[in-house]
């Protein structure tokens, strides 16, 4: 029988794993943004990681009413986002919401897979409970897996079928059905010995790579403290044979801020404290405040500044905005200058305005077209101008027409 | 004028050094105990780092009384240990003598090369200013570099020779005449813009270290918490690309657990708190009582236990016992079973007891002859035994005599 696959949530994580399960399966996809499935429809991910033909020629039904949601599904996978509100405490809203659907259209012996990064415990203590309570389904007579995404956004070669794929699940038929279906999409399909291991180790992936920018976040500000170039620094640091290589950053976007929160909530419940991932996540958190207070010291020893702020994207070459640091980094430098600054992404779809009017450009996350903003700031005139180049990831250098400062 | 080199410490650094320079300099090597004189006079290195006959061969003139260093010495190299005192508080008391040393040797033009770990700034503010004062010559009629070492005991890979060497100095003449000794013994010599940023480097290398096996530690008690096998997550996360493999570990010896206090003790007087740093620290530091307290745990479940522990060197396949944490969990051991528990390490220097009168083996750091002691303890008599082996890193299995418990 050939597999009906519901994939509920159309992200960055849903989006491409529905397209590569359509080439073997009847899938569809549910969001419950309307205007998500409306722009799908016409081939648009706002993301921008995927492409439109991919879209267009995929045969996915795309859905955002659960009545038009298929009787015939017999796999439900979920990959909603599981984000932290405004006090960094896990919101599983989302995940709650998944599965009271799942619920309504789940038959016996049906497989459920969770792709949610979730704290340990998580998919058969909620997920699995609520499905069956509100199914009146046994646990027994239910497949759940839980197999966690590892998509990273602006990543072209770590993509869906270059990756291992970790499956965990309540019973060895469940993981046997979900290993037929990822084996067919990804690299390799790699199985754990419980689905709790699956989850911590999870978030344990996104929390290390939390750490160590962090770390490089305090190198930056102690290279500030001894009036030191940082890349120098490194560069020193990584002539050492078991270096890592880490740069500062700001730790926007939906993974690797959030994911730490899931586990220090979950520990801290149990009565463990996690003193490093506490640590980590309060210097990358207020790591923005230390770049604004910075830049705006800048500003203040200058006179006359016409600013635009450009890159406000979470991170390097993406176009995902929500949860970027950058903008915060903007937001905070408008509540100084609000008149004498304003935000250059809007103006791309503001083509009137003209940038060379501006004197200074200051730079945060940077995408392809980042050059071509530069080049349109200088202009042609040769009257002084000031780029602020944070991080300083850009080949840029000073000329008697321009001054490029790296922070 | 061929360089007439004095190497100060003769420990972990300074005698692969010493060893290495010979092949080209006359090379003098000055330690201030007498028995390690004594012991390389004999060719004995009680690291067991480098072989008898290397020492022997060499041409090296050991010293251990100031009155016999040769007055034609032209480049003073310093290795002597940087540690911290039972606070935590950087004691260079070593670096302060060795400069005292070198004052009253020093001659206009020298050369004066600072490789034991500092703080930043501490080769130029305390040295140099030191040597100048105490000398009367003129801080610019010296010449004095920095250039960290990076030996990693118990590393055949990565030695001297194959190790990309970091030289910064007061001057690019300091560079120059420093680089030309370094060229002929190291793989590749790196030159730093500032001292001050070879130093600040020297100690992010091992803090990074550090800051990674806490995380680690933390995952350790994440999964007894969650009653997991932290072994298995691991091999979970180690499947994603970009995960950096570290293991849990007892940070001990003279470098990981002591540099990073440097940096936090000279920063926090300038203002500044590193929390991931100190949060590391704690976590590592506190692991010692965390794996005691298991392990006794373990303890007093049974009856009738006649314990020994084996494995108190600071790492594995090292020889070296200072600052090692197997040795405190020993010890914590012992406050509680003070009579029924024995030091195994001592056992070897005691040929006469029999260790298969003992029914327990704890197991430590691990190194060559470890095997061959478990079967000394377990012996040939069909009575049952247990090993406790702590972090599993052996192949070793439970059998009807056997039980093996892997923490």
């Amino acid at each position: 029988m050939k597999n009906n696959i519901l994939v509920i949530g159309l992200g960055y994580v849903g989006l491409p794993l529905a397209l590569s399960l359509s080439k073997y399966y009847n899938v569809y996809g549910f969001d419950k943004s309307i205007k998500r499935i409306n722009d799908l429809k016409k081939g648009q991910d706002y993301n921008k990681e995927t492409l439109k033909k991919e879209i267009k020629k995929s045969n996915i039904k795309l859905l955002s009413n659960e009545k038009d949601i298929n009787n015939q599904i017999n796999v439900f996978i979920v990959t909603v986002p599981t984000p932290v509100n405004i006090k960094n405490k896990p919101d599983i809203r989302n995940l709650i919401s998944a599965c009271k659907l799942i619920s309504k259209k789940v038959k016996k012996d049906d497989l459920i897979i969770i792709e949610s990064t979730v704290a340990p415990s998580t998919t058969e203590n909620i997920c699995l409970n609520l499905i069956s309570n509100n199914s009146k389904i046994k646990k027994k007579d239910l497949n759940i897996c839980f197999s966690p995404e590892r998509i990273n956004p602006g990543d072209k070669k770590n993509n869906l079928k270059n990756l291992n794929k970790i499956i965990s699940g309540n019973s060895s038929k469940s993981i046997r059905l979900a290993k037929n279906i990822y084996e067919k999409i990804a690299k390799k399909v790699v199985i754990a010995d419980s689905i709790m291991s699956a989850e911590l180790a999870k978030i344990t992936e996104n929390a290390q790579r939390d750490l160590n920018i962090s770390f490089m976040n305090e190198l930056y500000k102690i290279c500030d403290l001894y009036k030191l170039d940082y890349k120098h620094v490194l560069s020193l640091c990584k002539t050492k044979w078991n270096f890592i290589d880490f740069e500062p950053g700001l730790v926007g976007g939906h993974c690797v801020p959030v994911d730490p929160y899931y586990l220090i909530e979950d520990i801290k419940k149990k009565g463990l404290r996690s003193d490093v991932l506490v640590a980590s996540r309060k210097v990358n958190e207020n790591f923005v405040d230390y770049i604004s207070k910075k830049i705006i010291k800048i500003i203040k020893n200058m006179k006359h500044t016409n600013m635009f702020f450009y890159g406000i994207n979470f991170k390097d070459n993406v176009y995902d905005k929500r949860n970027s640091k950058y903008f915060l980094i903007f937001k905070n430098i408008k509540k100084v200058y609000s008149k004498k600054i304003t935000l250059g992404d809007d103006i791309i779809f503001k083509k009137k305005i003209d940038l060379k009017k501006y004197n200074m450009m200051i730079i945060g996350s940077k995408h392809s077209e980042t050059y071509k903003m530069i080049n349109k700031f200088k202009g042609n005139k040769k009257s002084k101008k000031i780029i602020i180049n944070i991080f300083g990831n850009l080949k840029l250098s000073s000329d008697k027409n321009l001054k490029v400062i790296n922070i």
